[in-house]
């Protein structure tokens, strides 16, 4: 059980299983014999889905009594991108002045790596006096319909019910300590399709221009700002991401437009509400038109699933802030910023918190984690497990 | 010379040659052999420039002295577009119920027909005390750079100068005899090209979105309206007439977005002060931007040749509508409205007015002119060539 308890032995041979979502390459494997050599009970779950690939995925628990503490996380990693840039190759593992280079590093086969040997260092010193979950998938950076969101209904289903989750995402800007993530932000996106007639530019009062509508429309949007925010939330934010035409002629007014656009909208909100509001704002909408012809609009949503999310277990959030403490001298900020992750799903089985190694080179060509990183995180986990359990 | 007088058969001849631009098919030819009966010397120059086809045009002239008259027009027709929603083959001048159908039957190889049958009438019965010119290209629906504009200069350069011109397009919204157009508004075309900084939708403060600049810079070209029109026109009317982004990621901030418009300007502008006007609007724009990025533009014109103009030849003008009246009973409207046409060009030689058939089929599927139109058409030139020469 010697090298279970290094991170760095661990993240290593992570990497060097090329799991690009969403093939899988042995990572999850790996995975699975570490768990059983820990004494977990291990099962490989595939859930498929018409239109998106079948997905591999992991739960494994050791335990049976409460309390009951699951880990999360992921083992696919982002595409390489030009892999020509990268000064060490991405699946390799390379360790050069202190650090470890490769796909994943960080994000997040890193942070699989420290909870593994936290774990191993744990349960070295200790009887398990709970139980212990992983919950781990193969598609978290792509499409995401085959993966924790349907690892939690298929082990919920079998009767399983956790106390509290940490996922290991990374979630610190700059330094290992620098930032928790209690809650985070719902998505929500909209396509409005704008139809007028089309017709000569000479004679715009026998044609009907969209984008007369669209340009009301995208201010009806903007203005006013949704919010200004929350006690534990940044302000909800609304950006037009693209407004498309496709009209070539120059003497032409186009028959259609179209608009996309997203909402990050926080706790004063629900994905209903927030609907509610923009459909009233486009409403609104009045257009002077020179003829009788006027354009008209329909919107369609697209929802993500999961929502805003908010974790108010003080005991949670405590136990893991003292350990980054203990560990790190700092003390972590309680973050909702940023982009949605899993934890949006885990919310609706147990509380859950988010803290992983630092994000500063995730997704980016020579991704790498300093070798003191990935040791201090193991360290916060175990120290996190200790206060946890009681011990 | 019998069937010279008749503008039916002259009609038919043209529509049976499928003269789509820039194809002459013969079509110039058959308006040579005519011409040539009836005295007028002909010559055919043909003009190229890179990236546009090789056009055939005519200019004919009968007659040593003054007065000068030409008559403009274009021998080359739009595309048929879907053949088989056509009732009557496109390109046989069949003739039905007192309408002759074909592609070009009113725009404009009828009017064409119509001018040379008034002018074989007139000789018939008249000594030329002038002189007659027809300024024909087969490129007025194409891209027009061999075109009109070339046969003016080329024909200018040999020394010829006239006093007046008719452009026998298509006028008349409904009824022979409604309008005149003696003049028409400027064309400027505008690309502005919006740059920001691309980003993920959650971290708008770390990217800047170009839409948020494109929606305010297209208020600034609507509002205020540019004028309410002049004496002679109608309101200048800016017209954007695509914006376009292609960004197909729902959580990215793009980084570029593209608007294109179009003005129609009336005599209150020229293409000078129209572009100084613009150009104030868009740098009066001012963003709230979240962060320390903020969106840039730039913006590239178009200018069509010719700009606006207005005819203010009374005599002229004059003569025509007395012609029109006489024939149809109607007193046409002076009209300067619609689209732009080879008059932008001829203006700077000579005064020029428009009046042909009635447009309402133009380009459309079934274009047809009513026989009886061709015949008072015919009369109408014919009584406005009695007048001019004084006789």
């Amino acid at each position: 059980m010697l090298t279970l308890k290094d991170p760095v032995v661990l993240a290593q041979a992570l990497i060097r299983c090329p799991s690009v979502t969403p093939d899988e390459n042995g990572v999850l494997t790996q995975v699975q014999t570490w768990a059983k050599s820990l004494g977990f009970s291990v099962e490989r779950p595939v859930f498929t889905d018409k239109n998106t690939p079948d997905i591999e995925n992991l739960y494994a628990r050791v335990g049976k009594n409460g309390p009951h503490l699951a880990f999360a996380g992921h083992t696919d990693v982002v595409p390489v991108g030009d892999e020509k840039a990268w000064n060490f190759p991405p699946f390799e593992g390379t360790i050069k002045d202190d650090k470890l280079y490769g796909r994943g590093a960080v994000d997040m086969k890193g942070g699989i790596a420290c909870f593994i040997a936290a774990v191993a260092r744990y349960l070295e010193k200790n009887p398990l006096k709970g139980s212990l979950s992983l919950l781990i998938t193969n598609d978290e950076e792509g499409p995401g319909i085959n993966g924790t969101i349907k690892l939690l209904k298929w082990a919920a289903d079998k009767g399983e019910k956790w106390d509290a989750t940490i996922v290991g995402e990374p979630t610190n800007p700059n330094n290992l300590g620098d930032m928790i993530k209690i809650g985070r932000r719902g998505s929500l996106s909209g396509v409005i399709t704008v139809t007028g007639h089309q017709g000569h530019v000479a004679y715009p009062k026998r044609a009907a221009n969209p984008i007369n509508l669209v340009i009301k429309l995208c201010e009806a949007l903007k203005n006013p700002v949704l919010d200004k925010g929350s006690e534990n939330f940044e302000p909800s934010n609304l950006e037009i991401t693209t407004i498309d035409t496709g009209n070539t002629a120059t003497n032409v007014i186009p028959q259609h437009s179209v608009i996309r656009f997203n909402v990050r909208y926080n706790d004063n909100w629900t994905a209903e509400t927030l609907k509610q509001e923009i459909k009233k704002r486009l409403d609104s909408v009045k257009l002077e038109t020179k003829g009788s012809l006027v354009p008209t609009f329909k919107i369609d949503w697209v929802i993500s699933p999961g929502g805003v999310f908010l974790t108010k277990n003080d005991e949670l959030v405590g136990c893991l802030s003292n350990a980054i403490k203990t560990v790190t001298g700092r003390t972590p900020e309680l973050s909702t910023s940023g982009g949605t992750s899993d934890a949006r799903f885990i919310k609706d089985y147990c509380p859950v918190v988010e803290f992983g190694l630092v994000g500063k080179t995730m997704h980016m060509v020579d991704e790498c984690v300093a070798i003191d990183d990935l040791e201090k995180l193991t360290k916060i986990y175990e120290n996190f497990l200790a206060t946890f359990f009681n011990t």
